[in-house]
């Protein structure tokens, strides 16, 4: 009987799951819109009949050793998801309980991040380091850091919101209800946002002005700038340098060996990665300087259910 | 035979050691001026003359179990001190190496602020507590950060160098040979600092406008303060609101359960942390907020040494 962990992953979006090896290979996947159900007793009902299903379909037994799961502001001490915005379920969910209830294994949660982190660990570009940190570029900046060898928690299970950090005193508006934090300029919505900016501030042309906010997207911006558009790869310089200030801040804090760069907006290559790393040298302390990798997260297909699994497997080395 | 750990302060001005018991009580102490030899052997060898001179004026007989060295710029995984702008040994001095030849006894080194925060969970205030941060408030900004129940070094052994973030853009001058880092804005020194910038700024009178800059103290300020100079009072609002703004950030990095400030800057009591603790919360993410306590470190007494000694204690639990 093969031994698998179930990883899922838990989106304002999508949530998916999947049977992942000790060796990280996903056998299995699948998903469910996150949004579907508002009470979170249907939405697992669903979820598991879809699992069940999935487990059945397969060729072959498998003994789930245990679950990890990825969740917005999820604590990895108190198993719960503490008021995420981007969610239907409201207030404190004890989520690892009600999992639990459902399929007796041990189960761990934590956020996107985390869960980020601890796959570039167990499968990724981390295995041999025991300080690193990994910067997920979504919808927003999510961030995951290794501390001597294991997670950076906190105190309450809520440490890595470099996210919220404030790099831009009364800057601008974030979803968290303050001004200037990190992700409303380093991310894929921040990108959208500098794009308008630096269209109200220059003159000349660019493809972008003719695409309505709602409808950029990273991407979007992200081929101009491959294809020469001025205002398209300012934006990328503007993103990358504000992202190299803060985490030459960050490293004064952790001292990391790398920083793992993931998410959708990665994929703008050279034009994200050179002037962060430019950046981030520029304004390191010198003890820290010529020493930090700034690097591709080493986790592609599967990504983030591979974190979710890692969480399980980590524990059974 | 009474065991004890000997702990050694490398300071920037003096060298300070104590034979320290199991309970944190120094039992015997001694110094000499740090800056006496420049040969880092002709120290050592006035070093542990002085030290086998207190140990011979003990009423009874003492088994030095471990050292642990405090010093500037000290790494704990190469038990070196590499490059320390204070102290007259250039480069890099195996320190470790070097006390281990005179006595053959576990030997640790780390910098003051991490020597600090173990002090702080073996003897002082954060004996119960897992994850929290020092602040040393002297000539500079040091930080000692406890995760996951031990000190996070990172990866190179000098994490926590939060004196060196950048709060100002193109600010102040620091020793470092960057411009804005947090030290030169809250320290001793930037309490000057600030008390000359104030001093410009504004027209009404202040006993601070006798004294020359070079005789100025932090403690003459907060005394001014204390007795109500609205310039001196001006200056440790300033400072403290630039350190709670700043600690709003490191705690979306860290997550501590308490913030321990601790050093000469600390005496000024509450016009120091009143403002601290009033940024703090203002500028924290909502998830924090509420939870994260501002305390007066714990230790008082040969606060440095016990620090140093504790190193030795915490790997003897």
């Amino acid at each position: 009987m093969k031994e698998i962990a179930l990883g899922i992953d838990i989106g304002g979006t999508n949530t998916v799951f999947g049977f992942i090896d000790r060796e990280g290979i996903c056998i299995s996947e699948g998903s469910l819109p996150t949004q579907k159900h508002a009470d979170v007793e249907n939405y697992l009902d669903e979820l598991f009949q879809l699992i069940d299903t999935a487990k059945s379909n397969l060729a072959y037994d498998i003994d789930i050793k245990g679950i990890g799961i990825g969740a917005p502001n999820a604590s990895y001490y108190t198993g719960t998801i503490e008021q995420a915005a981007n969610l239907r379920w409201k207030g404190s969910v004890p989520l690892v309980e009600l999992v639990q209830k459902r399929l007796d294994v041990p189960v761990y949660i934590t956020n996107d991040a985390n869960a980020a982190a601890m796959g570039e660990k167990v499968f990724g570009a981390a295995r041999d380091m025991n300080n690193f940190m990994v910067i997920t570029l979504g919808t927003g900046l999510g961030s995951g850091i290794f501390a001597n060898g294991d997670v950076l928690y906190g105190h309450d299970g809520f440490a890595g919101e470099v996210g919220h950090m404030i790099v831009r005193k009364s800057g601008r508006e974030c979803g968290c209800g303050r001004k200037g934090c990190l992700e409303t300029y380093v991310s894929a919505t921040g990108v959208k946002r500098s794009v308008y900016k630096l269209l109200a501030r220059h003159n000349g042309g660019s493809e972008l002005r003719d695409i309505p906010f709602n409808q950029l997207t990273a991407k979007m911006v992200a081929e101009a700038a491959n294809r020469g558009d001025e205002v398209a790869t300012e934006t990328f310089t503007y993103t990358a340098t504000i992202l190299g200030e803060v985490l030459a801040n960050v490293v004064a804090v952790t001292s990391p060996e790398a920083i793992f760069l993931f998410g959708g907006l990665t994929k703008a290559g050279d034009i994200l990665f050179d002037p962060v790393r430019k950046t981030l040298e520029e304004n390191l302390l010198t003890i820290y300087k010529n020493k930090i990798k700034v690097l591709p997260s080493g986790l592609t297909d599967n990504a983030a259910v591979l974190g979710c699994a890692a969480l399980v497997w980590n524990k059974k080395k």
